[in-house]
């Protein structure tokens, strides 16, 4: 039922089932190529959704023909999830550079928590601009849900790891907590249920009483 | 960038800046059309997204003609928010029941936290079949954002009113957690970071302990 416009009219899904199976470029000129193409699909996947990610709307920012990039992918899906990899890829180095910063606090101090709160927090907020139509699509994209679920809980599971105490569930719970207020921000901005809207500042310190309450 | 496809393939997207203004049927046969037309914007709704609920469908949905929709009210956009309109009436009025039945709990009591919780989360299991497009939704569309917004609040504020304490920002913010986890729950479900999958049971259990960890 949900996928994107084709130009016929039709709807279709921009992920399949299947991960990317890219055909890395091996020339210089189809790397300088297959770049462009994977960076124009992630400029208009930030600027319009997956719905403006479209082989023609690639083609034309990327200045490329449209058998470029099927020598490279199998169509919009194979596109679709070679630039939702590079994207991750980028999310990923940033979460585990604040989660090596996070371990590298005392364990038992106040600064370890708020390293903790960074490690998703931050993250999401340098890369939101990917984040959001990502997170948007996985509520209807059935195989990106599942990517997004077992990469969420690596990462919930990395933060509650570097929690002080002795309830794994507890850690657990708190940061299952944490990742749903930044998710819930990054869909709907800080003023959905303050007036005056809350900044990153003060999100990050209501997430540190939400921890606080929960270990002590 | 965001909105529904139409037959010729144009994009448009169907909740405009204003209210529904509907022109009120008086007729009986009048009536009866147009709570089809309400029942059949509802059911496309449900089941394929806002991508799905155009007037060509309702019209074969709910076996009217087009003009009998423009009779009622402005065009697409008119048609969603008269749909939209009729469920938050529906999920306001489940709400409220809620809201009744915890301010018969004693204040200072276990059963008052679990009946506040009740409010948003049973609201909304009950309600999500349409909600959870209508919250897809409104993170691409600003009058609805606007419109959510509001109501949200409202609801936050009302259940912080009826938990114990005297620290009304911290029950404030106990609840505007509540009801950011029952929302996370209603987009992706209870497995997303849980491998066995949370039931409704666990869920309002974690929540409580959200609840008795801030107002200990």
């Amino acid at each position: 039922m949900h996928g994107i416009a084709r130009q016929d009219g039709t709807m279709t899904s921009p992920a399949g089932q299947q991960p990317s199976g890219v055909r890395r470029p091996r020339q210089a000129r189809s790397i300088d190529s297959w770049e462009r193409i994977l960076e124009a699909g992630t400029k208009l996947l930030v600027e319009g959704g997956w719905e403006a990610m479209t082989i023609t709307a690639v083609c034309k920012e990327a200045k490329v023909t449209a058998p470029t990039i099927y020598s490279r992918v199998d169509g919009l899906s194979g596109l679709f999830w070679a630039v939702y990899e590079r994207g991750m890829q980028n999310v990923l180095t940033t979460q585990d550079s604040y989660l090596e910063e996070a371990s590298e606090t005392p364990r038992e101090s106040l600064s370890r928590l708020s390293a903790v709160i960074d490690v998703v927090a931050k993250t999401f907020e340098e890369h939101k601009a990917f984040l959001q139509p990502v997170i948007r699509y996985a509520s209807v994209n059935e195989s990106l849900l599942g990517r997004g679920s077992a990469q969420s809980r690596a990462l919930v599971q990395a933060m509650a790891d570097l929690l002080p105490g002795n309830d794994p569930r507890n850690a657990f719970e708190v940061c299952q907590t944490l990742y749903t207020e930044v998710v819930f921000r990054s869909m709907y901005g800080g003023t959905f249920l303050n007036d005056e809207g809350e900044t990153f500042e003060e999100f990050e310190s209501r997430l540190l009483r939400i921890v606080r309450a929960r270990l002590s």
